[in-house]
């Protein structure tokens, strides 16, 4: 090899996952084993994952083997479930203790729960009993839930203690906790009675008792407590970790912001998912095969399409109007469309509203009315443009009058309708985020085309 | 008072902002000083900002002078801006110093851009030469850049020390630094040359060189990297904080995880308020005046009925065909709603793709025909219900033949469209959400009845 070896101080930050991936298949080609080994000493363990994912599959194990064991362990982690549970099929009865057993206990269920129960049987045996019984716990909570992704490897100290014994007592079991830099302080029954910061213990004198720097109110969640509830309550305090109790508020885990800032990205992905009406469950889209795409995608259209053949029935039933005016067909889409993107705008403001607490402090009745005078200020704004439009196309005013009303009121409505049913969602405990663009665009389509023709009936005097 | 004050331990988490808020209401309005301050003691500083921000104002300076020194900065700096600026101009000079010379530099900044420039100035005359530097320096970088979020308040070591000595030099300088669960070593030119964790320190003995234990292989940013990139290495490296280095490589800043966590949630809402057609700014939606709400959101809808007058000017040039079957009429929204619909699912898919990276592997040309297959798909099940019920409402085969081969055609070209306008936007340096559900749904529109009538005329001889 000549060629110079990955040099991090010189690559920018974003290029290093690449170069990592590129550096390790060429060093594995050419066998040079020794070579790779150093590569992935110096990479992140994140980094090395990835790299190992994209190997052939014959090669992941060879590669994965070149880590020291407790890198092993960190790497594996990260990996995605398919090549874990491949790895696996591959390890020796000491790796699967080495690693599998020695993993984060919330790491380690994560992965459970993706295993064929045979395997978990299997990997189960081969485990410790203190490690058996830790993956036990989690896995006794319901999914998304504080008690599923909490670890339960952090230190607890007693209160009667000095900060000079506590520090001692973290040197003791420091390498074996997830968290260091908040310590929990408990009674003798485990009941969560208050925090210190590893920064208070460092920079406060060693014979001062613990007790006089206990944070005593503190942020606590249960082990029930909605994993998206968990991240927000780390973001709005500000926190690194937030302690899980169980319902005789004993301390039995804790949340770290590292875990959390992964759900956030996961449940922004589902959000927005379901804001565009595909169905998600959590896993990697472009990696699903097409016809499980097509199933997760087609309930949704079929909904919509059953909605919208009321647009069709109605329009049918009326065809003695267009039979008068053929030119009214003509601004159909136009007025739907603009509605659908009215109520669009509104039910956007409001879902992102109730998922951030922003609508909370104002209430139902006041945000329709904020949104049906928007409307009506959208509607007539556009109404004008519309009428005009209209007027020029076809050159016949009551026409023009017809569609530039028309969605004045389709406006207005369409606010009311993209404001309300994601209330309405919010109330029966159902995502709001359902009652999203392509939902609301055709709940507006129905009611557009009833207004329009009532309004031309109208002005027709038919 | 009688009532039983503010207890923590018995209330759920949730309710605690709530419980803080009414309880200093009633204790103001008792004119109950004393269990006022008790109550602001024992509650955390963000529950006690957003208290004090639903006092009537004259009340707020009040509130805020019961709070004690350390507590009011901390508050301070949870507060909302225009309650920031109200507070400012009832401060005495003394407080001023003492509060605003004593915020985060990162949360002083944030403060100063708010805030005219006549009283900035003032501000600034009042504080100390070192905190004025601090924030003239952050105030030289770029908006969400690394630069502009930064705190220069870090703790840096050098390398010759042992474990014990860094520990020292932490006690001393620990109390002024915002962030010591990271350590940054640095030569004497303050180039970065590695980290370590207080916890390390912690676990090792006193007498052990630093260098022994100095992480070497340090992900950093510059101060010019967006705030975004900054957020997504965070939390790819599940970091607490980042380092930030200037141009020559030296260590300038770090920023930390927490407020990383209030930028991520800031960026989700402009990307959702984005897709779904509504301009963003950051700012409180619920909170601006209606006049500024239809301004924000009128610019897309002009641009999207501008669209939409292609639609209507094109089915009026197929009048002809619509004399000789106005049943055709009735199933325009039903094509091209189902269409937008499909699209709509492919531009949402893609969008997040790109903006979590999961595309960027698969590349453009593979997930266009992927999404053009699930489209082809999903249009042959949904064509065949749109053709049986356009046969069931007109019991007129041809009429149905039309409408199910056009829906097919139309769900497979909305499919490529959703996917391939993000990329195009994508390429230009464009956000891709502008090519959301609304923007897709509308370009669908014009697409279908294009395609819709060219079918119409062929299988009826036109």
């Amino acid at each position: 090899m000549t060629e110079p070896l990955f040099s991090p101080e010189n690559t920018p930050t974003e290029e290093i996952p690449k170069l990592v991936k590129n550096q390790l298949q060429t060093l594995l080609e050419n066998n040079n084993l020794e070579q790779a080994k150093s590569l992935l000493v110096s990479a992140q363990a994140v980094d090395i994952a990835e790299a190992i994912e994209s190997l052939p599959e014959s090669w992941q194990v060879i590669a994965f083997r070149l880590l020291s064991k407790e890198k092993a362990i960190d790497v594996y982690e990260h990996l995605d479930t398919t090549v874990q549970q491949a790895l696996i099929e591959e390890f020796k009865r000491q790796e699967v203790i080495d690693i599998v057993g020695n993993m984060s206990p919330d790491d380690r269920v994560r992965l459970f729960d993706e295993l064929p129960a045979k395997v978990v049987g299997r990997l189960r045996e081969q485990m410790s009993p203190k490690e058996r019984e830790k993956t036990a716990l989690l896995l006794g909570y319901q999914e998304n839930t504080a008690g599923r992704i909490m670890t339960p490897e952090y230190i607890s100290l007693k209160e009667n203690l000095t900060v000079g014994q506590a520090l001692q007592q973290i040197k003791r079991l420091g390498k074996s906790s997830e968290l260091v830099y908040y310590l929990y302080v408990t009674d003798k029954s485990r009941h969560l009675l208050g925090m210190v910061s590893l920064k208070d213990l460092v920079l406060t004198e060693p014979d001062t008792p613990l007790s006089d720097i206990i944070t005593r109110d503190l942020i606590s969640v249960s082990t029930e407590t909605d994993q998206e509830e968990v991240a927000r309550l780390i973001r709005r305090y500000d926190l690194i970790a937030i302690p899980v109790v169980d319902r005789e508020a004993r301390l039995v885990g804790v949340v770290t912001v590292d875990d959390v800032m992964d759900i956030v990205e996961q449940e922004t992905t589902e959000d927005i998912y379901t804001l565009g009406a595909v169905q998600s469950e959590g896993d990697n889209y472009f990696q699903t095969n097409l016809i499980a795409v097509a199933r997760k995608r087609v309930v949704w259209l079929m909904i919509l399409l059953f909605t919208n053949t009321f647009t069709s029935g109605i329009i049918e039933s009326q065809e003695d109007v267009l039979q008068e005016r053929v030119a009214l067909a003509a601004f159909i889409p136009l007025l739907i469309g603009t509605g659908g993107n009215v109520g669009a705008q509104s039910s956007t403001v409001v879902i992102r509203g109730l998922s951030t607490d922003q609508v909370r402090s104002l209430g139902f009745a006041k945000v329709v009315i904020r949104e049906a005078i928007a409307g009506l200020l959208l509607g007539l704004m556009l109404g004008a443009i519309a009428m005009g439009w209209a007027y020029l196309l076809r050159k016949d005013l009551s026409v023009a009058i017809i569609v530039g009303s028309s969605l004045v009121a389709i406006s207005m409505l369409a606010s009311v309708t993209g404001t309300t049913l994601p209330f309405i969602f919010k109330f029966y405990k159902l995502d709001p985020a359902l009652m999203s663009a392509p939902f609301i665009t055709t709940v507006v389509d129905v009611l557009g085309v009833i207004i329009y023709f009532y309004i031309a009936r109208l002005l027709l005097g038919l």
